[in-house]
C-alpha cells in the first residue's frame, strides 16, 4: 500500500516546502512557534486538511445538544474539526457513539494545559450521555523517553488519578493504559495487528517523519493510539458493535487520526470524528506548548497557591508596554500575553473576561494588575482540584481501570456490521 | 543505536555481494536452493557466523545428557548452533535452563517437516528435565498472508494439537499463541516494548531484508518472536528469574535470533542459545523448503496412507539412474533421493538406515523400491500420529494454553540479576 496523495500533502506547505521550514512546527512531538501569538492555526488547519469550528458549526452544536456549548469551544479553543457534522447528523438520527481520549505520561504531575482536552471531553460525555475511554499512553513514553517500563507505568497511575479528579462519572469512563490493559484484553493486540497490516513505513515516515535510524517500537506504535478509535478494541463495553467516536484532543494528536482516518474503512468503521483545540501557553510566551518536564514553564497541577503567584509573577510574558506612560497611552496586547491566554481557557464569564480584555487594551489595567487576576483566578482551581485528587484513592483508580461494561447496550448501536 | 557491524556482516558473502545473489536464499520467509541437494548449509554458517555441530560437541552432549544423542543431531540434520557449549557449561555447574520454539500456523495441517525441531525439542526436555514454552505466531500469519486475525487464530489452535501429539508433557510445557496470549499477560508486551526501544529500522533492514514499502506490523514483529527468549515474558512460570534458554529451529528462523542475541545484554539477560536444523526437502526435491500451502509438495500429517503412497510414487524426487541398467551399474545418488532423505529423518534404526544406503548407492535397490520402504516407513507414523491427535481435545489443548507454573522453582536459578 502506498501513501495516499493527500495525506503527504498535509504535512507540506502550499509551496512544496515540509512543515518544519514554516515559522510553526507541529507535530506530536514538538510545538514551535516563532511567533508570541504562537502558532498560526489558520495556516495549521490549511495543512492539516481539517476545518473550522465556524459559528454555524457552533449554533448547530449547541441546538443539537440543547445547551450552549463550553466556553472553551465557543472562545474558539477548540477551533478545529473533522467530520463533526457528519456526527452530528448521526446523533440527530438516534445513533450512538462514543468518546475517546488521552494522555502521554510523562511526569508525576500534569500541568493545567493538560486539563484542557479533558474538561471538553467532560462536557461532551455530560451532554450527551456517552461511554468514554480514556488512553494512557506509557509504552509510548517508554519509547521516546528516558524512562523505564516501570517507570511510565507509575506514572501513567499518577496521571489517571488527575484525570479521574476532573469528575468523569465511573459508570460512563474507561481508563486504561497501553502495557497494563495489553495484558488484559487480546482485542487490543488483535486490532492493532488488523491497522498495522494497512498502513507501511512509507506512510509513518509521511505522516510522523520517522527515519531509518528510529526504533521499531515508534514505527509501530501509532497503531496502538489508533486502536482505541475501533469500538471492539473494548467488548466488555461494545461487543462486537462498530460504533463511531468522537475525538477531543490538541492539534498536535491529529497526525494520529488522519492514519486512522485512513484505515476505518477498510477495517468496516466509521471514520474517527474530531475536535482540536489549540496550544496552551507556556508561561514564557506563545512561542512553546507547556513542557511538564520544565518546572517554570508551567503552572501544575501541584503547585500551592504561593509558586502559582510566584510563577506568574516572575515567568509569566506580558503583553503590557514597558513603561506606565506607554502602556496607559497605548493598552496591552492580550494575544501576547499569557496572564490574560490563561484567563481565556479558565475563567468561564465571559462579560468579566470581556470587561478585563477592554481595560487591558485600553491601558487602564495594569500588567501586574492582570497579573493579579489571573493567579486570583488560578489559586482556587489548582486548589480545588488538589482536594478532589486526594480523594482518588487507588481504590476508586481500580474501579476507573476495571473492564466492564459502562452506560452502553450491547446491539444498540444501528451502525453495525 | 547503529545496526552492528557483524549482524550487516552475516547476511553478505565474503565478496561482499548479497545473499539473495548466491545459489541460496535463507529467510524466515523464503529458502530456496539451484541445487538438487539443497542449501549449502557450510556456506550458510560461515554466511550466519554460527557454529558447526561437530564430533566434539556431540560427544560432549552425550556426556552431559547421559545417554546418545538423537538420531536428528547425530545425522547432522541438527547441524548448527550458537552457545551450546556455554549452555552446557552451565548445566554442568547445575544450572537451570528453559527451551523455546515455536511454529507460524499458516495452514491446517502440518507437514511432516513441521515435526523435526519439535521431535528434538521433546528429546531436549526429556533429556534435561526442563520447561518449554511454544509459540505461535499467528500475528505473524496475519500479517504475513491473506489470513485474518480470525483464521489465524484458528490455525493456532489446530496447529497446537499436532504439537501436542508429538507427546509433550503437560507439566513441562507452555503452548501459547500471540494473538491469545498478548491479551493475558502484559508481561510479553512490556517485554516487546522494551526490545522494540533497542532496535532501529536500520537493523530490521538489514537483518530481514524489510523496506519501505513493507508494513509496519512487519517491522515491529520481530520483536514478539524474540520476547519469548527472556524468562521475564512468564512471570507465571519464572517469575523474575533471568534464565538462560535454548531455542531448537530450522536454519532460517536464526535471523530473528541474531537479532534477540544483539538485544539480551542490553535487557541484563544471556544470550539465547540455539540449535538449527537444515531443511526438510519437498518430495520434488531439495531445491525448496516444503510448503503448507502446496499440496503435492509435502506428506501432511492428514495424509491417509493410499495418499502417502501416490505422493511418494508420483512426486518424490529420484536419485536413481535413467535406466535399470545404468541403475544396477552406477547406483542412486542418496543426496538427491528424496525417499532416503526422509528415511533420513524419521527411520531411526542406523544400521538399517546404512543397509538402505549401500544398497541404493551400489544399485542393488531400485528407485521403486527405496520409495516402497520410504512409504511403509511413513505410513505408521503418520497414523499413529493422526491416533495420538484425535485424542487431543480442546479441553487438553486448553490445559497446555493456560497460564500456569511448569517444573520449575521460582527464585530456583543461580543467574539472577
Amino acid at each position: 500500500m502506498e501513501v495516499a496523495p493527500q495525506m503527504i500533502e498535509n504535512i507540506k506547505l502550499e509551496d512544496g516546502t515540509n512543515a518544519v521550514e514554516d515559522d510553526d512546527f507541529v507535530d506530536p512531538w514538538t510545538v514551535s512557534s516563532k511567533s508570541n501569538a504562537g502558532v498560526d492555526y489558520d495556516k495549521l488547519i490549511k495543512r492539516f486538511g481539517s476545518s473550522h469550528i465556524d459559528g454555524d458549526l457552533i449554533e448547530r452544536l449547541e441546538k443539537v445538544a440543547g445547551k450552549p456549548v463550553h466556553p472553551l469551544i465557543r472562545r474558539g479553543i477548540f477551533f478545529s474539526h473533522r467530520d463533526l457534522h457528519t456526527l452530528l447528523n448521526m446523533v440527530e438520527a438516534g445513533k450512538k457513539f462514543y468518546l475517546y481520549t488521552g494522555r502521554g505520561p510523562s511526569s508525576e504531575s500534569m500541568h493545567l494545559g493538560h486539563l484542557v482536552p479533558f474538561i471538553v471531553t467532560k462536557w461532551l460525555q455530560e451532554t450527551f450521555d456517552v461511554p468514554l475511554v480514556i488512553q494512557l499512553t506509557d509504552d509510548e513514553k517508554t519509547l521516546w523517553k528516558d524512562l523505564t517500563v516501570e517507570q511510565s507505568m507509575r506514572m501513567a497511575r499518577e496521571n489517571a488519578k488527575d484525570i479521574i479528579a476532573i469528575g468523569f462519572d465511573v459508570n460512563k469512563t474507561f481508563i486504561f493504559a497501553n502495557l497494563d490493559y495489553m495484558g488484559r484484553c487480546s482485542a487490543f493486540y488483535q486490532n492493532i495487528i488488523r491497522i498495522q497490516k494497512c498502513v507501511t513505513f512509507n506512510q509513518v515516515k509521511g505522516i510522523f517523519g520517522f527515519g531509518d535510524s528510529d526504533v521499531i517500537g515508534k514505527i509501530g506504535f501509532p497503531a496502538a493510539q489508533a486502536a482505541p478509535a475501533f469500538s471492539t478494541t473494548f467488548p466488555f463495553i461494545f461487543g462486537n458493535d462498530k460504533l463511531p467516536v468522537l475525538i477531543p484532543c490538541a492539534i498536535d494528536q491529529d497526525p494520529y487520526f488522519r492514519m486512522t482516518r485512513d484505515v476505518s474503512p477498510r477495517l468496516g468503521f466509521p471514520k474517527p470524528a474530531l475536535i482540536h483545540s489549540s496550544f496552551f501557553p507556556a508561561l514564557q510566551g506563545a512561542k512553546t506548548k507547556m513542557s511538564a518536564s520544565e518546572d517554570n514553564s508551567a503552572i501544575f497541577l501541584t503547585d500551592t497557591p504561593k509558586q502559582i503567584k510566584t510563577k506568574i509573577n516572575k515567568h509569566a510574558f506580558s503583553g503590557g508596554r514597558p513603561t506606565l506612560e506607554e502602556h496607559r497611552e497605548l493598552g496591552g496586547n492580550t494575544d501576547t500575553d499569557v496572564s490574560f491566554q490563561l484567563l481565556r481557557f479558565f475563567l468561564y464569564d465571559d462579560d468579566e473576561l470581556e470587561r478585563i480584555r477592554v481595560a487591558y487594551s485600553t491601558g487602564e489595567l495594569l500588567s501586574g494588575e492582570i497579573k493579579k487576576i489571573a493567579i486570583e483566578t488560578l489559586q482556587p482551581i489548582v486548589a480545588d482540584h488538589q482536594t478532589k485528587r486526594k480523594e482518588v484513592t487507588d481504590e476508586i483508580l481500580d474501579q476507573f481501570m476495571t473492564l466492564r461494561p459502562l452506560n452502553y447496550q450491547i446491539g444498540s448501536s444501528q451502525k453495525k456490521k
